[in-house]
């Protein structure tokens, strides 16, 4: 890979990267896709009616605008679905219901949704070392894990990572100790009544209990409670079960390259998204991001240098099925990837891009190049390292991996909830995210 | 004043600065006096009776947080009151109402409330030349100025800006071709069915004709059926007057520096708002980030070197009344401003500042040191020139007017508007503006 400039090659040029700017924000064309994707599919757990109707609209979507290929590429996926889901909170003749969810894999509460569920007495827990600490009580109890998001790290998805041990293995961590349930605080910096859903995992070896989001306010009421009657119980019924293995598929639509057709430069966000909404936010927005960056980029003329391929990938909430089946057999075997980014962040207004340390650090003066380009169009994060999780299962030599980055902020209100649908988004901080994408490629498909 | 250092003061500390924004993110204090001050106050048209608890709301919150001076300054202020404001739209026996409010400023139509408003010909203009070819025929005529705010700037306060001349003076503009009232396209590039409303005038001598904003559904609707007949007419009553003056203050809380206490930095908003809602964004977001921003510099401890003065200042919107006279008369005349800024932007996550060109350009290593302590919270736009409305009033030798610059993107959809409440505002993009402006005074407060 070469990251200096040929002679043949013109620079990108700024009045073009002006050009995509005005398509997008001027015709709007992916938001209107992704209203779109989410009014025909609806909500898109993998393997569910509305995945399957996801992939169908993606292909006849992408089918009319003139690619050289469209096509699904067949993937087996997990298949869990949500049952009854209710929490109760008992104490001294005192009950109270709780806005909670069955975390994505939980299993059900004994009966499932016909069942009594669980009703045992709720422990706090703050952080892990507070777990650790109460080990020794935790048997026989619901654990309630209650570590806040920290709110102190500007970058929300900072946060996010911090406190997610608790949803991804907090149940087998409290499994540990005799714990017959969990109820987990919901994974956002906002206050209010939305639990959030969202994979969990059991550690092979411990048994299995259920798991369950509550929303923050919920947790910081219940916390309350707890300082006033440490003894209270919850009762919870969750019906959630896994139902074997179900079919979906990666679209995906390449546009053939002029000079090097066999190096392809890949976009691509997830087109499942959980039960609970239309997930617009997660990840219809990176849907829309790819599908319409590429589209700016051939709406407006421009012959790409290498083949750009649009990746939908199936099942990445659920153990990205998708992205593995695509990483371990890819298309053709005779093309090689050189550059991959994906929008998994949201439709919040453009900050930047993260790159791979080969460019971020090695290669400055390319960064600079980029900032005076996307700078007056909000574009100046330039951080090193993170992609997308799809397409970081792509190992291709020298691959070199990318991820966009919208303001954080908003993210995790909707992230995994019953909110994340078309009216979080805000259409032009849509559409800039797009701009910002299709700019990105037609630099580096200029460059490389 | 000297923007070179002076041997005796500090560096600004990445540390403290980062203090700032733990503070800031962690109390979250300005919002919720923002959500005081819109429930408190609720909307605040300068002389009505919100302004007056708004200005009994900030003199009651800012004396208790103990500066050495709390003050009102009065100011006497235009007031005007909005009636009934209907528009039904009359075709060949089709009616159908249109979304409409008055302009603020805006005379009422005949009889007022209870008249029979005005009944005429509709006609579309798209742009001033248009207006211009057009004239002969809008004689008796209702003018329809139709100029959508321009997608393609990226700052939407520059398509604001670009699209407001319709607003601001298209009433005398149509009056001249003898036109009997305007509807105006509403100042957002939403298509939504809320009328803004905002400032109007009347060029003197002018015949004045009343003025409304038609919401930007209602635009495209009404175009379109222009199209199919364009002898329509609308007829509009508006019940909108003058009441004569009223009583408004400026408030003022001023926190005494140690090494120049003559020397003043300013940081302000203003506490006035539109009529139709609480005015969180505008300027709600302005009044609690001048407060939170100083206070958060107090409870850090922190000594200023310079007297630091917050001003909330009265009626920026119908005339800039309370800047003016904050201006001419200042408080006490041995002391000088050095720096001012102003937040009047809404509450959206932090871009950067707006810089006078002898800092801007003059001074490119302290914009550069500015950027090295605020990027990684989201301030990298240094942008020369415009300050906000009000601290541009001021005039003092040397002084450098400075503004606070918010994510522009969804700042127009609420502008003016039904919808410009508490609702609309996201706690940590406000809070981040707080400790970014907090973060500037610290910065300035240590190099001047």
């Amino acid at each position: 890979m070469c990251l200096s400039l040929s002679g043949q090659v013109s620079e990108p040029d700024p009045v073009f990267i002006q050009n995509l700017y005005q398509k997008a924000l001027g015709d709007q064309q992916g938001y209107f896709w992704l209203s779109d994707l989410c009014k025909e599919a609806g909500p898109r757990l993998a393997g569910s009616p509305g995945d399957a109707k996801a992939v169908k609209w993606a292909v006849e979507t992408l089918d009319t605008l003139g690619y050289e290929k469209v096509l699904k590429q067949e993937v087996d996926v997990r298949h869990w679905v949500r049952g009854i889901e209710t929490a109760e909170f008992l104490s001294k003749g005192k009950r109270k219901a709780l806005n909670i969810t069955a975390l994505g894999g939980s299993i059900s509460t004994p009966g499932g949704d016909s069942g009594n569920g669980i009703t045992a007495e709720v422990v706090e827990v703050k952080n892990r070392k507070d777990l650790y600490a109460k080990g020794s009580k935790l048997k026989g109890k619901v654990v309630f894990f209650n570590e806040p998001m920290d709110p102190w790290l500007i970058n929300t998805g900072s946060a996010y990572g911090k406190a997610g041990w608790q949803r991804w293995g907090g149940a087998s961590e409290a499994a540990k100790y005799g714990a017959v349930a969990v109820l987990v605080r919901s994974l956002t910096h906002r206050l209010d009544d939305f639990p959030h859903t969202g994979a969990m995992t059991y550690e092979q070896g411990v048994k299995k209990i259920p798991a369950a989001a509550i929303s923050t306010n919920g947790a910081e009421w219940l916390s309350k409670e707890l300082l006033k009657s440490p003894h209270s119980k919850v009762k919870i019924i969750l019906g959630s079960h896994d139902i074997g293995r179900k079919n979906s598929a990666n679209v995906i639509a390449e546009w053939k390259g002029i000079e090097k057709p066999d190096e392809v430069i890949l976009v691509g966000g997830h087109l499942d998204s959980w039960d609970l909404a239309t997930g617009a936010q997660d990840d219809g927005a990176g849907v829309a991001h790819a599908m319409h960056a590429v589209w700016l980029l051939k709406s407006l003329g421009y012959q790409p240098r290498h083949t750009i391929r649009i990746v939908l990938f199936a099942n990445e909430e659920f153990g990205l099925d998708g992205a593995k089946k695509y990483a371990k057999e890819g298309l053709e075997e005779n093309r090689k990837h050189i550059l991959c980014i994906e929008s998994d962040g949201g439709s919040g207004a453009p900050r930047g891009f993260s790159l791979p340390a080969i460019i971020h650090d090695k290669s400055p003066e390319l960064i600079k190049e980029l900032d005076n380009l996307l700078a007056r169009y909000g574009c100046k994060e330039w951080t090193q390292g993170g992609s997308g999780a799809d397409v970081s299962q792509i190992i291709d030599d020298g691959v070199i991996l990318c991820g966009y980055r919208a303001d954080s902020q908003r993210y995790f209100d909707y992230h995994h909830t019953s909110q994340d649908d078309i009216k979080s988004v805000h259409p032009r901080e849509l559409e800039l995210g797009s701009a910002s994408i299709a700019s990105f490629l037609y630099f580096f498909d200029k460059k490389l």
